[in-house]
């Protein structure tokens, strides 16, 4: 019932995560009423798509304007320590984990998690870019620690098994490659009371 | 630490209604790796600005290309009755109330509502054109129904408050002026339990 | 594995209105810190058993230490209208209505409402005595207002059906029995974006 | 406007962890209906407080009949190591732990924790029995680990630190007392996007 740019705008925004049909028009009528907002996405989304490059090393976006390969700062920042890698499925992910200060290394941004009820879902992250990137850094300094830095979720799991699977050649290769998970247990603010078996079981083995 | 177009599309989905910093960095990833949406998000919003006017009665929006004053289907509808007006927040509310089938007037779209802590937010509202709207009516047909279907919140009834008083003059000349507001009273699904003083009180007094 | 007297309370808790096995146990565990609360209980239960009758007019609860029948106080106030009876699920409902001060009759406490699921649920409430109270009333009186107060919802519509559908013998015969539901629209709070069509409806038909 | 003995009970219910007016009112009302339940409290209330004590040595309730000081099951099996202890705060914190089936020692249970703004809740805390009963352990084996398994609150954290502080003196002593916390990091189902910082931090650190 509502014009059909309306409309289509609308279904554009129910396409983004999270976004149901109420708030997508609310969105868009937010847009109407406000017509400088329209054209300042209009130049942001047009910014995004020809300044914005990914990372050929971690995946990261990144801001350039040449045409090759780019790396992103961290990778190329002398600091890091290349030779640490952690894994994570999206790019907020590495930033909530840069926040903690607690990290030195570099990432893998892996770009999703491998579906449990998705064959093909394996096939869309850069896992085959992270063996290469693994392999080469064994091959160089035959050292490497890998934190598989996945989400407590059934998901998650799944996908810091699967990984650990693909790099099981390179493990029996380089007794250097060290693989380890993020600490399962209490997380800030959480009960004794409401925690579940498996994280009460992590937290008494994982007591310090 | 996000690459500057990035932030600049997070920092401009941030104003959008609902939305908080995490959600806007969602919407430019999910972007990010669906190029296509980039581009289709570009054309609707162009579209959106060249071709969608607002009815110069109701203020609904009208997908037009003409240049000057539109009026929308519904204000174009012989079916409807002109002379029976209900006066909503946003078109949104429009639209539910076209989904009960119950309805055969027109709408005025108020554009929004009077706040008690901003002076200026009645000046925002197409108030002016809604009392020249009521008045030519009057005029020519000497009766005119009005209803206030704003909803039940405190701003919703400050504005409607507002609006009968507006109409006052137009009222004490005009005998055929008539004002209702929406039935107030238990929703569906409400338990005696659970209602509120107010509500059970036009329960009890709207009892039919 | 908790010491079966405290199991067995925990399973008494649980049979409570909305209490599941985790709460249950912290009411046992706040009951053995706070002896003196375990003996207030007892002796609260049994002035409860001993002391608390219903109203056989209303089914209101009454303290009384008479054996035979009582009457409340509200159905022994003579400023009531004893031809005006809201007929309601529970005493909680009936105290919520009497908060409004906006009502002058006398009630009805169903004990329950008629569930589609269970054929036995009408036994259980008190509607033979209802129409034998509003037969009197048409006998003395010829006229009499019911007001089937029940919730807004499927069950509380269902049992309001069923009692007029009681009634109709008596209607047929006494054009004095006047029935109405309490008010359908917008409640307190609602917005009209979120509201469901049939409340919309309602207050659409219901305006005033 | 309830009768004296319903109000009486609905303020006692009041009174249990977690329960409001309203829910209270439900309880008395749902006792009402169900006067069999009220001398089914009534009777387990007796029995609570004629045969529930506490173990001697770590506060848990234990069904007893003897008059003496009593020791709980766990306390007297000799499977489980007496020279690990964990300190919780309350006995469902203790039944909790033990269905991890991962714990092998005994408990201490504190009866509460340490408020920041209650100078006098450690007062009401069993601390004293507790470092009494780590000095005997560590006179008699020289060791003792004492895990402090509070939870991941400020309140819990506070307890912790306060415990150890009491202490000190043995721990100069006896090389032997090692203390230990449940360990911290992503509880089961969290998401890295959703971890606050000190989490993170946490299972960055305590990675495995």
């Amino acid at each position: 019932m509502y014009p059909r740019p309306v409309q289509k705008l609308i279904d554009l925004f129910v396409k983004f995560p999270g976004i149901g049909p109420r708030q997508a028009s609310r969105f868009v009528f937010y847009i109407l009423k406000n017509q400088e907002i329209a054209q300042e996405l209009r130049e942001a989304l047009e910014e995004l798509a020809g300044k914005v490059k990914f990372c050929s090393q971690c995946f990261r976006s990144v801001e350039t304007e040449t045409l090759g390969q780019v790396l992103c700062s961290l990778c190329l920042n002398p600091k890091r320590d290349p030779a640490l890698i952690a894994v994570v499925e999206k790019e907020s992910d590495m930033q909530n984990l840069e926040k903690t200060g607690a990290y030195s290394g570099l990432y893998h941004i892996l770009g999703g998690l491998i579906s449990p009820l998705d064959e093909n879902s394996a096939k869309a992250l850069h896992l085959r870019e992270f063996f290469e990137r693994v392999k080469k850094i064994l091959q160089m300094k035959s050292r490497c620690e890998v934190i598989l830095a996945t989400s407590a979720t059934s998901e998650g799991d799944l996908t810091a098994m699967y990984i650990e699977r693909i790099l099981t050649p390179l493990k029996n290769q380089y007794p250097g490659l060290i693989l380890s998970r993020l600490g399962r247990g209490l997380s800030l603010g959480s009960e004794l009371e409401y925690a579940d078996e498996i994280t009460l079981k992590n937290a008494l083995l994982n007591r310090k």
